[in-house]
Parts: structure tokens; sequence; C-alpha cells
């Protein structure tokens, strides 16, 4: 189903209805996601004791729906006697098994419900700050966790049914130091683990799931259902997708159902318990780590945002560059020509080139589409900083400022934003979207107010080479034709804010992405972060390039020596790990693809750069060496 | 100590150096900080290997320093050979005992170090996300936490001392079901208990942390000695400051000495242990949740802001009105006149009135001044908005956009802020200010790249009559003079963005401060959150005001009949809990004050607006009742 955060009505009417619709169907269990009534990624709301007692309120409608069927949901259950270590009181993330109007979890439990036992505190997730885990309980009643974790007994159609129930992260127990499913069945064997998840998208992460739940099945010879939801929730700075695909896996740990990704789907499955669901033939697991994926989830991603926020119309500012040429052929799948407004806004540094390539993109997405130049109120806005003189109130002295050619770049790049989409998504009645990638936002090559502006950054969690090849699959897999038209990729990605950058004379970004997008990946994606006495070292010992995952070679042939590599390191360290944060602090929400998405996936503190002192070690010896 | 975060090489100089002092003036003990080489607040830097190395290399460094003085500090452990519940390498919130070279803490723990038993997870902490607990660690040793919790035995100059260590929330367990202090004597008394924090200054907090741990001494009747640090930590969109306030209590729980707030201080205390701290007077704590306390971290915030992040020159947009007028007063006393650029923007809607108040306030701080007209940009902008044809690519049709006055409100707004403070900022040589108070944060009465822009928002967490009372509070005891023209305080507060918003005529904000401060309160800082369903349950029982701590008869007063009174309820609602949700995800960093601050403290996710059950319930009744 696809969970709406924040909404347990809505999704008690949609719970309802499919509890129908499976009732109708003849089924005996029906099953929905972890939190499936108040969603997950919720921010504080769970502070708020009317959010959680309408929980409560939607919780008994759904048990009272359980007449002839078994339902097995997961929602926040509160103990109101008791407090949480915040002083707040108690939520579980919960587990609930209803059954004729009757809640059947507490047979060997102090609740008449089940808890998560491993609460996830890295990346988005911030159970330990919501919710009491098992252990904790199981401390508290002086008790164990293995005492704690029992399965529920039921009877079905006077069948009995040994059900080992977890919630999500209990099936990811490979650092937990305690596996949940193992204790589960310690007094005997199961006829069935259900786990309820509420699993965010991340390109990749699927296959692996299909990879551990297949051996956790198999290691216990029993059946094991996933089920995760579909839809989009947020923590603010970074929006995730969920992408469902909830699986069936037999007792062999073979994938024998599985309903599609990122599409709400009531499956009837016959699983026959006595077999260990061995009477379904096994099927083939789709991969989500390729173009294809990025693709669906940034379609996805971008409807669902704009449903959420409900914005209907949309204005991109387009350069003739990929980036917004890829945003806007992006958008135009999710929205009717006339809710797509793509605006040129050039100045004097315009090619005609870009400029060309805008009108071409917009004719070939058949939207709307307008020109406004900048030149005049950038003019204007030069002409009034430089001319207005600063009176010093105690001498009465009068100075004037100097515009930069820095300074100017800025004054453009704010003026296109805040000045002209800004009001033009305003008068429109929609909003603008922010086309930086993540490649600019690593090193803050964005301007604040200006091109990092927006309501939603839809592409900052891809590498520009993955923009490159959204594009490609843009063109070849989704319209078929060239909307985006074949020199946009040819041309040198340049920003065109000053005489220095003409695509026309090949004078592009001071980033060379074949090695930037992967040095920068090392900085953030890696699960231990890559700084700069890593990267040296690897640099020493020549298996950098293989480290970081570029091209065999490539460095030697863009830096002449350690000098020049170091000088490229620091000064993109310095960038990333200073001023891009302050503008990171405000960049609009980023749509999560990769294992680590800037803001509330990738936490920030505005902090002074820093050097280890291994690292000053390191480089003065290969500094010292190089001028030997 | 000021601790600076991030930068274990200047925090080991300056370690070295208070050690060197220490030893000059024979202390025996010298004790810094949590956390006191790596800094706390750190974002995800904890994922660097590199990092946490830096943070071992000068660990050894000051262990080094420890011949003939012991020294306790708190810094990051890390057990390269064990993982954390994330999968990456295992890290500790530990203390360090160091004396004659050697590490002191193994005598009766699996470490050479003590370790934090009681993690954090609410506001702006997240322990568990990165460091393991010591009731984790006896769960994995399957021991528990009583034994190993012992005191670590020293012998200072040859007379034995049994010393309990905690840190920080250790000492603040009253919701955590176990009280490290209580296990730490369970086998015998103790000479002396020591409290390593970094404690971030919430208001009033201070007066709470002397009741706490004046309890926990009196209780176990052994001196005790908080240790906290001074300077400025941050996670991104919300900044704190630390008030050190370093305390010694004597085994009666008395205060016998405390070092000043926000100053760093080596404070030698002649505690005599046999006499259990008693050999020293009790004396007097200051009080820390008046409007002195709100201008002392304000000022303290803004200098060690500005310092951290290398901004030198500060640009501020003054509308005449008071926000903008107490930033002003607040940044003249931590820059010299020529660092401070104030600069009124106005447009034909500005009065008369106020250009003046700004005129003269810019007088009176002695500062740089300017006045940059924004209509001529204005109209320009419009212009272009409602004349450009927007061309359908399918049919060639042209549309116009009509700009209505609440989006030419915001062009004006965006104006101001992206067109000409930042560009002056950014020609200027330095950055602006955010000059916007909680109150409009909290409903979006802010406009997003307008006056929500800038680099710090300094007054963001004041409620609107704060930023009265700290105007007052800077004309009469810090200034001693009116900086701030009477008539800023007397005017009403208005956004001057239209014909229907003059002073003059006393056309102001839609807000109802007086009222609206303390709902919206509710809304956020309630330790268990106020929502609609609190709100109107409060209005039903005739103890709202009560509840919000707003003057009595007020809502009467106000709004005639439930009708009137849940429309503004509502109104308001919405907004805090839907667009002003975008809003801030994209708001400057906040600089906290109170217990609950926008940003990284009060987490939010972008979701539908919701109303519960119950509320409806109440709602359809009320309306019912009201029209009967």
């Amino acid at each position: 189903m696809e969970v709406i955060p924040g909404r347990p009505d809505l999704n008690a009417a949609a719970m309802l209805e499919l509890i129908a619709q499976a009732r109708e169907a003849h089924a005996q269990i029906v099953t929905f996601p972890e939190m499936a009534l108040p969603g997950y990624l919720l921010g504080d709301t769970w502070e708020q004791n009317a959010f959680l007692r309408d929980c409560e309120h939607f919780g008994h409608e759904i048990v009272a729906a359980s007449s002839g069927i078994c339902i097995l949901f997961g929602n926040v259950a509160v103990d109101w006697d008791k407090k949480g270590a915040d002083g707040r009181v108690r939520k579980y993330n919960a587990l609930y098994l209803a059954q004729d109007g009757e809640l059947r979890g507490g047979d060997n439990f102090p609740y008449p419900f089940r808890i998560k036992t491993l609460h996830p505190n890295y990346r988005e997730f911030d159970d330990t700050r919501h919710f009491y885990s098992l252990p904790k309980l199981a401390l508290e009643l002086d008790t164990d966790v293995a005492a704690l974790l029992q399965p529920v007994r039921l009877a079905i159609d006077e069948t009995p049914l040994t059900l080992g129930c977890i919630l999500c992260e209990d099936g990811w127990h490979e650092d937990y130091g305690i596996d949940p499913v193992q204790l589960l069945q310690q007094n005997g064997p199961l006829d069935l683990v259900v786990n309820l998840s509420s699993s965010p998208f991340t390109l990749g992460k699927n296959n692996k799931r299909n990879r551990v739940f297949s051996r956790e099945a198999g290691d216990i010879e029993t059946p094991l259902i996933y089920i995760n939801n579909v839809g989009l929730q947020n923590n603010g700075k970074t929006v995730y997708t969920f992408d469902g695909l909830s699986t069936v896996y037999d007792r062999a740990g073979n994938i024998v159902d599985c309903c599609p990704a990122f599409e709400p789907c009531l499956r009837i499955v016959d699983l026959d318990l006595a077999r260990g669901g061995q009477n379904l033939p096994p099927i083939e697991a789709g991969d989500d780590s390729g173009i294809d994926s990025i693709y669906q989830v940034l379609r996805y991603g971008c409807e669902k945002f704009l449903a959420q926020t409900g914005i209907e119309r949309v204005v991109i500012g387009v350069s003739g560059g990929i980036d917004s040429a890829v945003a806007a052929a992006l958008y135009r799948r999710v929205l009717e020509p006339e809710q797509l407004l793509l605006v040129n806004l050039p100045s004097v540094y315009n090619s005609d080139t870009t400029r060309g390539l805008a009108q071409e993109l917009a004719s070939n997405l058949g939207c709307l589409y307008t020109i406004v130049p900048i030149q005049p109120s950038v003019d204007l806005t030069i002409e009034q900083l430089s001319q207005t003189p600063l009176v010093n109130q105690q001498t009465g002295a009068e100075s004037r400022l100097e515009v930069s050619t820095a300074v100017s770049e800025n004054i453009q790049a704010r003026d296109r934003s805040s000045r002209v989409l800004a009001g033009l998504a305003a008068a429109f009645g929609g909003g603008f979207t922010c086309n930086a990638n993540k490649t600019e936002l690593t090193v803050g090559y964005t301007t604040l107010y200006g091109d990092q502006g927006g309501f939603l950054a839809a592409l900052a969690d891809l590498w520009k080479h993955q923009v490159y090849a959204l594009g490609r699959y843009l063109n070849d897999e989704i319209y078929g034709e060239h909307v985006i038209p074949e020199r946009v990729f040819e041309i040198v990605p340049s920003a065109e804010l000053s005489d220095a950058q003409s695509v026309d004379l090949d004078q592009g970004d001071p980033l060379i992405y074949p090695y930037h997008d992967y040095l920068f990946r090392g900085f953030i994606e890696r699960w231990e972060k890559a700084a700069p006495e890593d990267i040296l070292t690897w640099y020493a010992n020549g298996d950098l390039e293989a480290r970081l995952g570029c091209e065999e070679g490539l460095v030697d042939r863009l830096f002449d020596g350690p000098a020049e590599f170091i000088a490229d390191l620091e000064r993109w360290w310095n960038l990333y790990s200073g001023l891009a944060i302050a503008k990171r602090i405000q960049a609009p929400p980023v749509l999560a693809v990769s294992r680590r998405a800037y803001g509330f996936d990738h936490r920030e503190a505005q902090n002074r750069v820093h050097y280890t002192d291994a690292y000053q070690r390191l480089r003065s010896r290969l500094l010292d060496s190089g001028q030997a």
C-alpha cells in the first residue's frame, strides 16, 4: 500500500478498503507494512500526544475490522503509564495482530502487540530518538532479549500457526550482536516469518535485500514474507521514495512472489505452509542498480512530491546545458504541457548555441516556453551597488563598493532564480526547480538564492556522469527520440557567467567530472568516509583510481606530480568542508537515490576545515620528495 | 576551555598550555570537558576514520603530558577491532584519566578509559547514532551495567583517591531507569565525583543543572565537580552556544565554586576531600533565565559564529522596525563601525516614518549606512513578468501572466535580500543577516530568498515579545541610551509591502503577538507538543490562557466565539505544519536560545496538514453549539 506520512485517517481508510478486498478474495491473513497507519519519517511529530492518540484511534478501527480474517499491521504503540528516556510518554514501533476483533500478540509478551528489537540509527533513521526497543524493555523487566522474542501462536481456520513477527531492521541484524530471527525459532520451528518494513529506496538495495532475506529464510528453513510500503516520505532536508517490492521467500530461500516496484498492489498469495511455500515456483528478482531504476525513482519521486506539496505547475530555468535539460525532460513525464513552463534567462554571456538549444528542448517537449533577459536588471544592480555611497555615520565620509567579476557572476545567478524564476513561479501558480547535481552541491559550485534555489533538488543525488546517463536514457528509452538535443551532450558544461566561460570556445566548469565525481563520492558515499589523509595515502600507494572507482591512469594524466595533485585536493576539500556546507544548510530538499544523500541523511556541522596530523606529515614528505 | 569543534589539533594545543599552567600552580588534578579534543556536535564527521585516528593521536599527546599531574579529559575512543550497530568501527564517548604518562581507567574496566552510560537522543543530541553505550557493552560482554560502573582508584601524592567518573547525561538520569552515580558508590563511598560535560546553553537550564547536581552530591554525600566547555558548536541548521559555568558542589550539595559564563578560565580549586569540600564557603549561583542571559547568549553566539565562519563584515537591511533594529544594535556590540553596514531598501510603500527611523538608528550606532531604493527593479520585474509572452510550443498560442498583490509583495522581499543585500554583502566582503523572529518563522511569515535569507538567523529563537524586551535591554542596560529610537517600539509591526500595510495608519502584521507568541510556543516548545486537539480542548475547558501562559481574558477579547477562534487556529496550524516547513527547510542556521529551536533541534517532515479525529469531533460540537 501507499502510506501517506502523518495521515492515519487516510491510511486507515485505504487499509479498510484493502481488508474488504482481501476478505472478498477469501484471504486468511492480510499484512500491512511497518507504521502503516502513522507513516515512518515524520520528524518530531511523534512528540504530539494528540497525534499518538489519533494513531491509537485508527488502530482500533483496523482491529474492529478483523472479523473472519487475521490482520497484521504496523502502528505506533503507546504505554501512557511509562516514559521513554527523553521523559516523554513511551512509544514502541509495534506490530499488531488482530483476529475476530481481538489482539493476538499478547500470549507470551508483556503487551498485546510485538515491538521492534533492532533500531537503526544511521543515515535517515532516528528510531532511538522516538521509540523504546525490545532490548531496553528486557533490561527494564530484568529479563533477557531471548525471553521476549517468542513466536505468536495463532489458529487460522482451526489450523495452528506459529508465526515469527519482526519489523524491518530486525531482519538486518548483521552488526547488532542480536539475531531476532534465530531467537524466534530457539524453542522450535516456525511456520512462517513475517517482516513488516518501511524501507526507503536506495540504488541497489533491493538486490542486497533479496540476498539477506533469501539466506535468512534458507537458514531457518521457513518461508518469509517481506512487506514494504510504497509512497514518498521525507525528513525535511531529504526526500525518500519507497519502492514496495513486497516479496515472498520459500523455505529454501527462493523468491516465489514479488509485488511490482512503486505500485500499490493487493497480492493474493496461496502459500502452502506445510510445504514451506514450495508449492509456488521460484521466480527471478529484478535488478535495481541501473539507470532504469534511477529514472523510475526520480519520476516517481517528482510526481509524489508534487502531489504531497500540492504543487501543480512547475517552472524550470533552462540554460541549454545538460542538468536543466534532464530536469525538463523528467518533469515533462509527470506534467501536462500547459503545467510546465521552461524559461531561458540570457545575459550578454549566453551564447547563441545554448540559447538555441534551450528553445529546441522546449519545442521538443511541447510545453510552455518564454525568454526573460536578465541583463537590464543585472546592469541596474551593478550600477546601484557601485554608485550608491556608503556613509560613515561618525565621520560623514563617503565610500563606494567595487563589483568584481566573481560578485557579478553571483548577481546573475540570483537574478535568474530569486528575481525571475521565483516571481514567474508565483505568478504561474506553482514552484520552480533546483537543477543542481551532486557534484556541484558537494563543493558549493552553485549560488545561494541563485541556481541552488527551488522547491526540490531532484537531481542533487546524482553525480554529473549519472545526469548524462539519465539524459541518454530519457532520449533512448523513455521518449524514443532526441528530446534533449544531441548537442547538449557534446558541449562543455559551463556556467556562462563571464567572458571566460564560453561553450563555443570550450571554456567550461573548473570541475573535471571523470575524476571529481569519484573523488567526491569517496568523501560522502563510502561507508567509512575518505578524508584527504586517505586520498593522499592511496595516491602515494598508487591505488587511488582503484579505490575511487575512476578510470585507470587518469590521475597521472591530470596532475603533473604531487604538488598539483595536492593543490587540487585541498581546493575541493576546503570547499566541501567549508563554504559548501553553509550553502547546503539552505539547500532545497534533496531526492535521495544513492546510499548517502545530502541533508538529513548525511548530517553536517558548519565547522572549520581540518587536515589531520598524518595528512600534514604525508603531504610534507610527498612535496619534499617531489622537489628533490 | 573553549572547544573548537572538529579541530583536535587546536584543542590539544590549548589543553597542553592549560596543563602547563596547572602544573605551574601545583595542581594535582586538571580536568577538561567531555569531547575536549574532537568537539561534540560534528554531524557525521565521526564517520571519517582519518578524523578518529587524529583524535587518538592528539589524545596520546595529552597523556604524554601527564607527568606529575593527573589529567581527566574527554575524547572519542575507538575499538578498531569491533563494530558499532551501523557496521562502522566502534566508537565510545570516553573519559580518559592519565597520570605520569599512563592511562588509569582500566583497573576494573575492559578498556583503559571509561565510557558514557546514558546517551541522549532528543533535541540536538544524536549520541546513539555515533557511540556505543555502556549498557550495550554490558549486554555484549554478558555482564550487567552495575558491574561496569566502578570507581577509578588512584593515588595522588600517595593518598588514595576513589573517583566516580561520569559523562554529561550520566548525571541527568531521571528518565533512564539507570542511575550511574548511585551505582558508582554501590560498593563503598567515593571521595569525589567528576562529571565531564559538553552541554549547550538553554535558557534557564543552568538553574535546573544546579538543582539536579546539588541534590546528586547531597544524596551520596560526596563532592561533585561539573566541567563544561565554552564555545560555539552546531549541527548545521541549529547553532548552540556553550556557557561553561563549570561548578564545584560540596558533599552537602552547596555550590562552593563556579567558573564564569561564556569565558574560558583555568580555575584552581583547593578542595579538601577529607572534609567533603566543606573547607570552601557556599556561594550563590546566578540566574540564567532572564533577558540578560538572552543578550549574553546572542552576543556571544554572533561573535563566535562570525569567527568560526570567517565573516568579518556584516550587512543588515534595516526597515525601521524592531527586528532589524535589535539585530543592528546587537551586531554593533561585536563589530567595529566600519565592519557594519546598515542598508535601508525603500519601495513606494515605505513610510517616511520608518525610513527616518532607519536613518536615526544608523546614526545612533555610528556605523556605515546607505539607501538602495528597490522600486526601479521591482517595476522592471513586474513589467517583465506580466509583459513577456509564454508560448505554447505545440499550438504557438501566446499567453501572459498576471502579477497579483501577493506576488508583488514577495517580489519586493526577494529584491531586497537576494538582489541588493546579497550583492552588497559580496561586494562589501561579508555576509548579510536574517532578522526573522521565531513567531514569523513558525508560520512562514517570511519570504523565501527574501527576508528569510542570510548567513545566520540570530533572533529566530526569540518570540516577538522577547525581541522587544531585548531591544529595551540593549537601550537601557548595554548602551545606556536610546540607540534604538523610542518610536521603533511604538509603531505597529508591519511589512510595508502594500498600500494595506501602513505604519502611519496602524496597519500591521496579521499576527496578534500577545496571543500568537504563546499559541505557537505551545506548538513547538512544550515537551509534549500541543496540537489543535489540545488547544481546542483547553479552549472548551476555559483554561487555554493558563495552559499557554498568555494574558487572562485575552482569548475572549480577541475572538467572538468558537467559529472565529477555530478559523484563527486552523489558519496558523495550516501554515505551521504546511508551507512554513518548506520555508524552514531552506532557512539559515538558527541561534538556539530556548528549550526547542527550529532546525536540527526540532526535526520536521514536509507532510500534509493533519487534524485528529478527536479534534474534528470537538470542532463539530463547538460549532454546532455555537449555532444553536
